[in-house]
């Protein structure tokens, strides 16, 4: 492997995909494909959909996602699971064989939130990393909902919903987006002057909106949540909070 | 005009637009174009291009950016001219007519750092308002260095360079994106820790990248955006911070 693309494919829609995104399909050798694990079925479709779309004639190579070890502390846990990651992208290639670029389909955007170029790292002999930007849910969240990331040249913040619930409210910030949240942990703020803007399987046919003041908004987007989940089996969520 | 689409265009490359972004083009019935003013001629040539690669037949119309009052003071200011430029949106589309959805191509992404979503809601009847999503600045900074936008979950601070000059290192941010700074902000922190990912012209042929400890890059910074600006006449720049 010595060229590895990273392309990112926007959050759901095919439409998302750029033009770079599409031309760097068709000029790859080799598409890395996770099989399952990670991967859902609905997000396998999508894959398989913009693969069709582009025309490419590259191999299309599946790989298996390892189990990650539950007896192992965090960090190691993470860092073993990247290993067994690697290797298994170095197995699939090297019963493929691999004469020109491989490509991995990111979601969303591979700079954020996505450990695809910190697993890159850890191939050898190190191959050349190429990344093509993707719409991310942050920008899906806001097109959605025809708002402003920003107020007019303010800050934003960036964060987890874990670093919500154990920090607060980020010092100094007017606006915060939050992403990796399974606990709805905007609750556990206090709502005075804040709202919100709520969006799950955004890009996607299954798209749910909600916004309003966090007081109002927050129960109603728990009942929102939970019922979608349950009925499609797995949800992805990102909303922004604003107080001014 | 009933139906107003804000199209995020990306920051400089063609190959930046979205296919959702190239279909809006061929469904819209009106092209709005800015004329001269706040547009360099790089970056009409580059409106023509997106616009004749998507092959649409909306009618193309021009507008002139209005000059801003300079005896204003600054809110009152950018209130004034926001009014104006939404005049000239009214006044171009009514003598071209308009019959269908109506286009603006938003460089980046509408929702950063952008204040066409802030005119359109000036507009009476208030039109609907669709916005599509394009990469930003942000994200064609990281993807040419090939960098994450976060560390580990950690979290991300996007500013202003006005901002961290006037407030320092954002507290608690590991990350800090720096945008729409025409001063090399970065200078005004202390270096200790910090690393620079600087990117000027992004997606575009006259792209120039640094990296590194702030410390030593932040020098050979200055000088490389002073020479790209002398030589041609204009420069767009954005980097990222991080202190680990
Ligand atoms: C591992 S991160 C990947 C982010 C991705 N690289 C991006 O650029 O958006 C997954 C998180 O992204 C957000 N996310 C991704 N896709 C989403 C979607 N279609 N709708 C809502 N949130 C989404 C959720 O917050 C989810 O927890
Ligand atoms: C008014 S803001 C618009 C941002 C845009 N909406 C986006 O999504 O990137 C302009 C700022 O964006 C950044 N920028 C935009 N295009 C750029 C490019 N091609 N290269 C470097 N920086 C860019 C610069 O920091 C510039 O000061």
């Amino acid at each position: 492997m010595e060229h590895l693309w990273l392309i990112g494919i926007g959050t759901g829609s095919p439409a998302h995909v750029t033009g770079e995104g599409m031309q760097a399909l068709r000029d790859a050798a080799t598409i890395l494909v996770p099989q399952k694990g990670a991967a859902k079925d609905d997000l396998a479709e999508l894959r398989r959909r913009i693969i069709a779309a582009s025309g490419t004639a590259a191999r299309v190579v599946p790989f298996d996602y390892p189990v990650r070890d539950p007896d192992l502390p965090y960090m190691a846990r993470v860092a073993a699971w990247h290993d067994q990651i690697a290797a298994r992208w170095q197995e699939a290639l090297g019963s493929a064989g691999s004469d020109g670029p491989v490509v991995l389909m990111v979601w969303g955007d591979p700079s954020l939130y996505d450990s695809t170029m910190r697993i890159a790292a850890r191939l050898a002999p190190p191959p050349r990393i190429r990344v093509v930007p993707g719409i991310t849910a942050i920008q899906a969240l806001t097109a959605a909902h025809a708002i402003p990331l920003n107020t007019v040249n303010g800050p934003v913040q960036i964060t987890t919903g874990r670093r919500l619930r154990d920090h607060g409210w980020p010092g100094g910030a007017e606006t915060v987006v939050v992403m990796l949240d399974g606990e709805c942990s905007f609750r556990t703020l206090d709502p005075a002057g804040a709202c919100i803007w709520w969006g799950a399987f955004l890009g996607m046919p299954e798209q749910i909106l909600y916004h309003g003041a966090l007081e109002d908004a927050a129960d109603p987007i728990v009942d929102m949540r939970m019922a979608a989940r349950a009925e499609h089996g797995w949800i992805m969520d990102t909303y922004l909070l604003r107080r001014v």
